[in-house]
């Protein structure tokens, strides 16, 4: 069990995979507390964190940079494009430089899908690794501030009733949500391009039709449009895409009152959503940035608690020795 | 009115249309405070401040930054190759994501004139804008500097006659130095190429004779010729423009042993001005970089002080609100 | 003499020809203290240190960073390619720049030898330059960290068998090294292609032949091959430099059970040394990486520690100044 006082403790953060729904809901409440400004948090020694970002990001990369700097750490920036990466050195490489330097905890983003495992794997890599998106994979810190944006708007996700929407295949995300929304009890639909589905999400939820599901809706989740990742002619158009799967200001009139609409960002304006509604009173987009701060500093947090006891073990086998040392010191003494 | 205590306090600072003459003279007077160590100023709580910087700067964008870290704000420097502005986000989402993650001010430099306005006229924007330059428009920054620089030698700008010299069309600073130093009494004439002469400028002063005007002047400004910005073709050779435009050592032998030489930098040397004149000891160049930093400081502490005074502002609201209902409820019990 | 209660103190750190063998000493004892944490050091008041590193870096870049943060340095890291340097701004006017916004130590890494000299010349730069490499020049700092792990291991200099092998010519830090190791009492061996060697080096040791060599050696320093400085075609395939001159499994097992093998890192893994000695318990790279950071601190240290015995000297003129002043000024009143 690695939760204890409502702390949790982690090694990596790598996958969702890793993460009991128990440490979960300890990790949304205690973002929640930093967002009261209840959480108290003292960095116990100076430490380093170092973002390395291979593929662009504004928020992920800030929200992760800010969450640091309100804990107190010191953020190295990593610039691929000025490093030695661009004499050849691979990623392993860098990460065991970083560690050597001092650094205790890298977030890592790269287009490789898994980059994380030879780094988590290592017995000389002794840094904390935080997966802040790799490829198509997952993207767990996304994952946790849409639980907790969720959470804080229903106080639960138990029978709630929630679509994700668009490109399920590319998004890094959607893979994460509906296997941890189904574990906490949500029940769950997907729309969009049939193209874009696949029968492993079967095991999660069931694909609709979005006209005919938006009026039972909880939560609309809706996905980029991952333009980037996708192979040139498969795409459809802006207009084309937004009439027959976005959400319309037509379709929105469907929704519920209490239901809210949510997009990990950036936002394709007029593609998944219209750009009427992107900051309409029923869109929790922008609070989906704010909770991911809050969100990071909890999973930030549970990495340094962990480190924390890692050092205290090692200290308690150093005395542990050096007690034992000693009594068999003073035993050769008195035989 | 917006200056109490000596302190200004500003929303935002785009323009130099913004400022009125008593709040530029209590900037600059901070500033000067801020030089001679006398200023007092205690951050009330950790802030953040962003600087975003799509155009190449290393006066101002460096400028700023320590001017943020003197002041004790914490800085996200945003990089936008690296960001999700590469993946289409607008220069409007990226603000207002990270106005989302708390960031309080964002100095922006784009290339695009008035970028600013859609941002200070948004609702959802909360943080402060401060223009870092906006193509050939506007950089305030800039023109405070320029006249603390000038009023820290005369004490006075009243009567001073100063020449603004070379690229006025283009210059961002041009515009903004001759409107400030008209309204606080300077006399002004215009030197440099006639096609670079606008009559917009007959307003603020008039052309004049470089060689004629030299040696009655208290201040020779000189611009930067933007090869950048202009189409080309259309620019001098270096040579031709120093010897019939640029201040060569010759020229400066006619200028008054009083009289400064000033220049926003970067310098183009012995084309606006001879290689040996830029660090000679009638020019302030060198200085002008120097006090950059003190009126950046002095900029971001007038936007912070207005940000408190919102703060206190609505707290007044809630404390004013729960008195009210305090007392109703209590009226209740009475009653 | 600079060494004063075992603290260095340094206008500069351009080369090691700068240095004394007993600077050098203490600077590497005080590394070791800032390892240990038994050196203390209080930043007199807010320092800004500017990082210009125009070539790629890893490990020199983010070690001098984490060196910096670790004295309480604020940071300016000098992004080349958004600065004015692409307006066509010099190294000078840049350096310039950063001392007149108040930077009082830049760290440079150029590609242009001796790119320092106009630099620490020049009297209105004011402040401190560390050479971070220039060209196939020097490499201070890595020599240090070199001197360091070495001292760390044997505890002295004099008698050691070191060899060099490898890319000699091309590389910043070999020059550097086999100069100082000699002064302090080592023999030198170099091995590697023979094009790669010249016979000014015979002044500090001899060419020898590494299978031959291997088995007296106390210290095995591997050089980097810098394809990036090579003239396209001159350089051998990985296989064939790795299986003439590289230090392979089977070579490896001919040094004695206390050498130790050495390399300023990037490692080409498999080329200059097997993948599998690089993390291996006689290799001391990692380790090399750590100290770079310690070595730094005591580097950064001396050129503070001289800056503040400037300004404490300033301070006595003035003081001395006045002092004279009071006596005149009384003494004209007692006439």
């Amino acid at each position: 069990m690695s939760v204890k006082n409502g702390l949790v403790s982690l090694s990596n953060l790598t996958t969702m995979e890793n993460l009991s729904t128990e440490e979960v809901m300890a990790l949304i409440k205690r973002a929640q507390a930093h967002k009261s400004g209840t959480a108290e948090f003292n960095l116990p020694k100076q430490t380093f964190a170092s973002n390395l970002f291979f593929e662009n990001s504004t928020r992920t990369h800030h929200s992760f940079h800010i969450a640091e700097r309100k804990l107190g750490l010191d953020v190295l920036e990593f610039d691929a494009q000025a490093s030695s990466i661009s004499k050849g050195e691979t990623l392993y490489d860098t990460v065991l430089t970083l560690c050597a330097l001092g650094v205790e905890v890298c977030v890592i983003r790269s287009g490789v899908e898994h980059y994380y495992e030879e780094l988590v794997n290592s017995e000389n890599i002794t840094c904390a690794i935080v997966n802040g998106g790799d490829g198509s994979g997952q993207h767990p810190s996304q994952c946790l501030l849409d639980l907790m944006t969720i959470y804080e708007e229903f106080g639960r996700f138990e029978g709630l009733k929630i679509a994700i929407s668009g490109d399920l295949t590319h998004s890094r995300v959607a893979k994460s949500n509906m296997m941890m929304l189904k574990k906490l009890g949500a029940k769950l639909y997907f729309t969009g391009p049939a193209a874009w589905y696949s029968e492993e999400f079967d095991a999660y939820g069931h694909y609709a039709n979005l006209d005919r599901i938006l009026p039972e809706l909880d939560v609309h989740m809706l996905l980029r449009v991952q333009h980037e990742r996708h192979a040139s002619g498969e795409v459809f158009s802006k207009e084309s895409y937004h009439r027959q799967f976005g959400l319309t200001e037509e379709r929105a009139r469907l929704l519920k009152p209490t239901a809210i609409i949510m997009h990990p960002a950036p936002v394709n304006r007029d593609v998944e959503i219209s750009d009427n509604l992107v900051e309409s009173p029923q869109s929790r987009i922008v609070q989906q940035m704010s909770n991911g701060v809050y969100t990071r500093m909890a999973i930030l947090e549970a990495i340094m608690q962990k480190q924390n006891e890692i050092k205290q073990e090692k200290n308690l086998k150093v005395v542990g020795a050096s007690i034992s040392g000693a009594i068999s010191s003073n035993l050769e003494t008195i035989v």
